[in-house]
């Protein structure tokens, strides 16, 4: 039995919960050993719950810590406090992982054990494992990938006829959006995503302040009748291109041609160029409880696999880029073609 | 320096060749050494190419051998020769997966080494190590998969308004189809790929003899207009289902809202619905030299990494299943609905 705990006992942590026992037989499977949730944190007074890290990371059953708070501090303190003591962390806080990732990945591999945060990036979809491993030996040339759920809900809304207004307050009544929506539609919370992606894949830290950002308030109804008579779509992306280093938020007109295309509602779509496998798409649930959660427990089951040793996450020994390039709209036009 | 041999120095056996030339800096990146191909084995006399597999197996130099002859022998004589020698294996071959997998997987397992197939189903997309590490802990109740770049090509083709034998002569011009198109068209090629995913994610053998199997070469221009007419589209599809421990293949009438409709042309696209992830898809080129080549080089890496060791292939111990259903079509109905 291996024991873990989970930091922050919001949605995604008490989905982290659920997943274990619901798919403990699988997890022993595939683990060849149960997991069990020792202890959960929360700030707030709950029940069965403890508010003291020490505890946890003083204790050494627990091998594997899930860090499901989001935002940087107490995350921060925690996870440099747990790798400390050898305890692997599985994060799904992109937050974090943009701001410390580089700092906590050379923490963790000192104390042979692991920081991993597939969670962070497209929810459910394991797209950061694979490029970790399956792409590895691919050169990357392009990363673009519709990283928002929300913002793609709002699109998807206002190409069946609501405007940007009615849109939103539908995400927001149907729980999609926060009732501040700023880090959704203005395009921060993309940003962090392809931040993080371009780092994976380029070798050198991108952060999240330095890419050029532009969210969806201005699209408007015309905008996408005028998209859709050129055979096209707008997508909020996320966009990283080698040749040029650049990493940029914006949304883009799609042709129908592209996989993303098809990507509506809440999914999540990340395109991938190798020059070796071309375009590879991974399409998905990008948020939600279970899948986040899940793609949590997939950490945990790899960090449980290898105890006492260091798996790469990729941010390894990244120096930051000293600067990032956004690429130019076309002349005259409002927005650029992917 | 890890030295590899390449068996069949054909489509993918040169591809795996180039990936390794080309992509040399990555791969010594991600794996920390460099590859080098010593050997090239053919049955044809090609000059630098050896045709006797002893030669290859006794050289204590090889630690890695890929594959890519195709068909059973003597690509079985070959890679069971190999294991036995401790030298893991990296197959292209679909059929003998089908045919010998889970006997050539505890033979690896035996000689602490490994039988690693990644590119015998969807070329470059990497769906196995997906299924097998990323979703290891999901339950999963049902695969679909466009899995047959060929047939796609055709039906995208018809949708475009060609009939069957114009969209196929095409695809035979393009090189996309073979001049005899059986094993393409009348669905045995999706067969032995669906049984593998079936057999990876259920627990139970399923074997390619067992699939119920029907094709394209009845799907009309008519049946294409009537589909879109219903805002459809028909598609080739391999399906397992968990419930029904179903899997067959047949042209299915695929949704505009399943992202498996806009998966055209050569693409294969495979859908993949887990208890707590949901449904996620992969797209990619499923198919062509170097993407398959690259699937190849992936496990070659992951065979490297772990030398000496037996990585979990899925398809440990797996019993054949007694008898493998298929879903009912609809009353008077000529396709069934995804």
């Amino acid at each position: 039995m291996i024991n873990i705990a989970i930091l922050g006992f919001g949605n995604i942590g008490s989905g982290v919960a659920e997943v274990i026992e619901k798919n403990q037989a699988e997890i022993k499977n595939v683990l060849g050993d149960n997991l069990h949730v020792k202890y959960i944190l929360d700030i707030r007074d709950i029940p069965g719950v403890v508010n003291d890290i020490n505890i946890i990371v003083n204790d050494p059953d627990v091998k594997v810590i899930c860090e499901t708070m989001g935002g940087k501090e107490p995350a921060y303190t925690y996870t440099h406090l747990a790798l400390e003591h050898g305890i692997s962390v599985c994060s799904s806080n992109k937050e974090l992982v943009d701001a410390y990732g580089v700092e906590l990945s050379a923490i963790a591999r000192e104390h042979n054990c692991s920081y991993l945060f597939e969670a962070s990036v497209g929810g459910g979809i394991p797209v950061l494992r694979t490029i970790r491993e399956a792409f590895g030996h691919e050169k990357v040339s392009r990363i673009a990938g519709i990283l928002n759920g929300t913002c793609n809900y709002i699109l998807t809304n206002m190409k069946a006829g609501k405007d940007f207004a009615d849109a939103l307050k539908e995400a927001q009544e149907k729980g999609f959006a926060e009732r501040n929506p700023a880090a959704d539609v203005e395009g921060h919370d993309t940003a962090r995503k392809i931040a993080i992606l371009a780092s994976l894949v380029s070798g050198k830290k991108f952060s999240y302040e330095q890419v050029s950002c532009e969210g969806i308030t201005n699209v408007t109804q015309q905008d996408i009748k005028d998209a859709e008579a050129q055979g096209m779509s707008i997508k909020l992306l996320g966009v990283y291109e080698a040749e040029t280093q650049s990493v940029n938020v914006a949304p883009y007109l799609v042709p129908a041609s592209s996989p993303l295309y098809g990507v509506n509602d809440v999914f999540n779509g990340i395109m991938v160029t190798g020059n070796m496998v071309d375009n590879v798409m991974f399409y998905g649930r990008g948020a939600g409880k279970l899948p986040t959660a899940s793609a949590v427990v997939s950490d945990v089951i790899e960090c449980a696999k290898t105890l006492g040793r260091n798996v790469k996450d990729g941010l390894e020994d990244l120096e930051p880029v000293a600067s990032v390039n956004a690429p130019a709209k076309p002349d005259g036009q409002k927005f650029r073609v992917l």
